[in-house]
């Protein structure tokens, strides 16, 4: 088998085999087929397309180059959410602990990463002494134990994945939805999960841009899912403008203990409401997603969601009395306002700029060694919809350096759009994605 | 300027300006633009194309890569020919004397490459202390003293084009036309000519296999060479056959030789006749390509251009009674007929198999480090549309080694194919191309 021959044949159009897709994934992983050759392939694929039976082949051939992480010894259904990423998203920091205190088994292995604000992980680490380093045996038995456990990802997942990502990176070849899909996919599958829920993002804030395209990869993601054995859906939601309210690290923390409060902001309540129902559908704790909003209601309701966040906490090291006394996070010098400049209601809001906002403030890594601060970060008082008077204020900054809260200041600013005829609020939910179809709402 | 910008924007099929081309041409020759995102750009090039603003400019900067042969101390128009190769082809060897004899300078630059048989180069070296070792000086002068000079290509010419072609020859890139068409005239042109005469071979011995492949490539270097304000024409030729009769180095010397003594095959002469006469119309020796004929079949009768040949191989060291004395070249141990099996008319001869049972006799170079046997080749006796009967020689073969010999009969008595039916033979000269238009005969 030659890898020339791979490429012309996908560059004719051609459906590649599954011994030819095993072929340039193994050789490109061991560094015998050169980066030149794979990503004229990439670009082949580009154009070429590949379909199911190609891209499930690609998906499993990348799980199936480093580690996958056995999680049999663990008792029930395992159920991974993955979310496509936004700003201001805290998802899996109030869904692990809601799905959890009614059953669920979460076993979630975490990754840090770059972006407007730190990864789950670094957020947890706002309790202090929590701790995410532990031996693949206490992970099962906590998650035996007390339903959820969060750890770091040291395994190798999924290493072809890696190389080839950063080659497509540099080589225009990253907007494929069949690369896209299988990359995610094969981490998920790599990380042992049995079924999983699919958080695909669309709007200004996120990857994908277009309500389309958002529709067309959480397809091709569910479709993949469903091809290796995976049960798998996707819930299409809005990244026009942040979720929530906080953006940073230990705002987004406190805001987190709120929703499992029950007063959390009503966008992120009901995000988390629909993706956990979800999960405990696939998980075998409900028949249908309305009955699993009800017992996720009641787990609220009951304190039961908030106790299980402390219980995790306290599980692997971390402060649990934070959980009940948000006064104990720690704070930064300076707090302001930012203020309308003009009456009107607020037309949209850049998602992408706020996050920036943010990062300028230090609440995000630029560099893999960049030191978040945790006290920092943005309040936005004001959303898609709702009314401000000149002079009021649209959102308040938390900072450590004045020079860098004018810098956010201005960004703030710029990235709210005000306009003087009412706007209509938009749905959060965009549809739903299963193996038996596009359900849009 | 960023590479990856220039991967995208053609990816999504826009123009690439004068400066992005040259962005990654100099880039890519110096080193600072990686293999991985040329093979990248060059797989977008393939399924997007270039247009002949994009092809000329990617022409002119890997022209500009390296050195340029500056010619203008040479008098008159410098008219080079150019072939796309095939199986026993003797052209330069017959028209340079021929063109040069009636006064168009010829200041020839050869390759040795890789083939069935030796290059014009190798085919010279035929005469014994022939040399195609000189400076530039010499060169020059040799061209304004005699009118013709052929030398080694020991210039470093578009360096770019050499670094492109190999890094498109293992990624399934080469099929392009403005690529392929580019690749040529980049090394035409900085060869130094003001004028070239193109000969695109098509059929089973050719690069392109079918006509309208290489009424395309001619159109697209026409055009290049016209937009670079070279005057380019080119001749679509028919290459289904081996063109005359020798397949060898000193076989075809010896028709070369046979051919400027005006009794050579028919098909090697027309074709002689026909680029010679667009050269010279190129060259200003005649205003119309039948004005031109008239001149050439004259330096062919009156002896001029045999006497020219001499002249060229005495002025490089060589000894020119070769040239009269056809007995003087080497001769193999072994000379054998092929006789056919069977009566009726030639209807194929797959002019690469032919070529492959000479370059197993040692009439060409398998890898750089091979020595060719000048003495060995075949010799044929029918071609398309003549009648054989059953034991006549439709070939001979000329060896220094019985078991090659078996070999190359084997491989030749599968190249021919015999049928009953009359088969008609066809024209040699498909069509021209000019700045003007396609006219196919």
């Amino acid at each position: 088998m030659r890898m020339y021959d791979i490429i012309t044949k996908k560059r004719n159009g051609e459906e590649l085999t599954k011994e030819e897709i095993r072929f340039f994934v193994e050789g490109y992983t061991k560094g015998e087929i050169p980066d030149y050759q794979v990503s004229a392939l990439m670009m082949a694929i580009y154009f070429q397309k590949m379909n199911m039976k190609e891209t499930s082949e690609l998906t499993m051939a990348m799980v199936e180059s480093g580690e996958i992480i056995d999680l049999s010894k663990i008792e029930g259904i395992k159920v991974d959410k993955h979310s496509t990423g936004g700003v201001g998203d805290t998802t899996t920091l109030i869904l692990g602990p809601m799905v959890a205190a009614v059953g669920v088994p979460v076993a979630k292995m975490s990754g840090r990463g770059l972006g407007h604000t730190g990864g789950t992980l670094d957020k947890l680490e706002a309790f202090p002494g929590f701790s995410i380093d532990m031996p693949i045996e206490k992970f099962i038995n906590n998650v035996n134990d007390k339903k959820i456990a969060i750890a770091g990802q040291t395994a190798n997942l999924a290493p072809a994945d890696k190389k080839l990502y950063a080659l497509r990176d540099v080589t225009g070849t990253v907007d494929n939805m069949s690369l896209i899909a299988g990359s995610i996919m094969s981490k998920k599958i790599a990380s042992g999960a049995d079924a999983i829920v699919l958080d695909i993002k669309t709007g200004s804030g996120a990857f994908m841009k277009d309500e389309d395209s958002a529709f067309e990869l959480a397809k091709e993601m569910v479709d993949i899912g469903t091809h290796v054995g995976r049960n798998t859906m996707g819930v299409i939601t809005d990244m026009d403008q942040p979720l929530g309210f906080a953006v940073g690290n230990a705002l987004e923390v406190i805001e987190a203990i709120d929703t499992l409060k029950g007063h959390g902001p009503e966008d992120l309540t009901e995000l988390c409401l629909t993706l956990g129902s979800h999960m405990l559908v696939l998980g075998g704790k409900a028949n249908s997603s309305e009955e699993a909003r009800e017992i996720l209601k009641e787990g609220l309701k009951s304190g039961k969601a908030l106790a299980k966040l402390k219980e995790l906490v306290e599980a692997q090291g971390g402060d649990g009395r934070f959980v009940e006394d948000q006064e104990l996070f720690p704070k930064p010098s300076i707090i302001e306002p930012v203020l309308a400049k003009e009456d009107g209601y607020i037309k949209s809001i850049k998602a992408d700029d706020i996050g920036i906002a943010a990062l300028v403030l230090g609440a995000g890594r630029e560099t893999k060694e960049s030191e978040i601060d945790l006290s920092v970060g943005i309040m936005l008082h004001k959303k898609i919809g709702d009314f401000v008077k000149k002079g009021e204020a649209i959102a308040t900054i938390y900072a450590n350096d004045d020079s860098k809260r004018v810098q956010s200041e201005e960004k703030i600013l710029k990235a709210y759009s005000i306009v003087k005829e009412k706007v209509e609020k938009k749905p959060l939910i965009k549809g739903i994605v299963t193996k038996d179809g596009i359900k849009k709402f």
